[in-house]
């Protein structure tokens, strides 16, 4: 294999990415930024060996604790459980939340053999288990996989005597009722306010 | 800037990769491909170190003559002019053309100070001297500055007293006369067979 083939075999594995567009990022790469695949490169074996896990909320991190957690300046009484790193990150951007989080290694999915403790459900419960624990708000995804894995750790939580939420449901901010679709209209009518 | 950041900055370079999707592909290498992160930070590093441009086409190769004007069962009397190596593949997978190449640096575009020199046209009227060549066949794309970089070829060579064509033009394979634009109608009429 050259060493052509070989980067656009390697490209073909980012996600979102398929043989043609391997082959396009490839040679554009090669024609016009050679530079731009020697600091991809270089932040790829960077960021491999350098980015690991924070120890308290296993969000990406490259010291022990990440920035979050290492911050006194957040409230210590809400503990927000998302299903990965990226929708930790979507969460800060919408700077609405002021606790701490917890990151699962993803979310139950009993047909694959993902169970609560595959996702990291007893290290959330030692967590949530801090006495300064109020509230563990469950923002996990709003599928069928996502909602199974907030039951099952409410159930958890709830066994443990530990409050837990769940992010509300409703009508998308910006859309028009007419396009959005019935389950969502019909839980945004029962969860009125 | 934390590595992260870095990887996300750096995978923002490729073509057609925004800040979303840069997230979302640092974001799935650091979690579930570390393997896949390192494998693409080697292949890069080995690309852009080991690919360099054939001698005598100029399209990406790893050896002074790449493996299409190293192979001498080729029909050295066809000349094929394309403005990429990523269009040089695309004629060699219809598996229908057995002459040899020349890969133009682009295409002109004089907006863009783009003229004839800095394609290569020198390069390639060097290359069409060649006593074997009896046709060149210019192959840019069919727009505007696709079409500028034919003509202005096209003349260059027929005042070398070189013979050049063009591909085709006309309906493409496949698709309905109804859905197919008016411009495309009017030259497959022209060039009826």
């Amino acid at each position: 294999m050259s060493a052509l083939e070989a980067l656009i075999e390697a490209l073909r594995r980012l996600p979102g990415v398929g043989q043609k567009s391997a082959q396009r990022m490839a040679y554009h790469l090669l024609q016009h930024d050679r530079d731009g695949a020697l600091r991809l490169s270089q932040a790829l074996a960077a960021a491999a060996q350098q980015v690991r896990h924070c120890e308290r909320c296993h969000t990406f991190s490259e010291a022990a604790l990440c920035d979050i957690c290492a911050d006194p300046q957040r409230d210590a009484g809400l503990l927000c459980v998302v299903e990965s790193p990226a929708d930790l990150a979507a969460l800060e951007r919408t700077a609405s939340y002021r606790g701490y989080y917890f990151v699962l290694q993803g979310r139950v999915s009993p047909l694959d053999g993902v169970g609560a403790r595959q996702i990291g459900a007893e290290q959330l419960m030692a967590r949530a288990a801090d006495d300064q624990v109020q509230e563990v708000i469950l923002a996990t995804s709003f599928t069928a996989e996502g909602e199974a894995t907030a039951h099952v750790l409410a159930e958890a939580l709830r066994a443990r005597g530990i409050r837990s939420t769940r992010l509300a449901r409703g009508v998308p901010v910006g859309s028009e009722l007419e396009y959005v679709d019935l389950g969502t209209i019909a839980h945004a009518l029962v969860d009125r306010r």
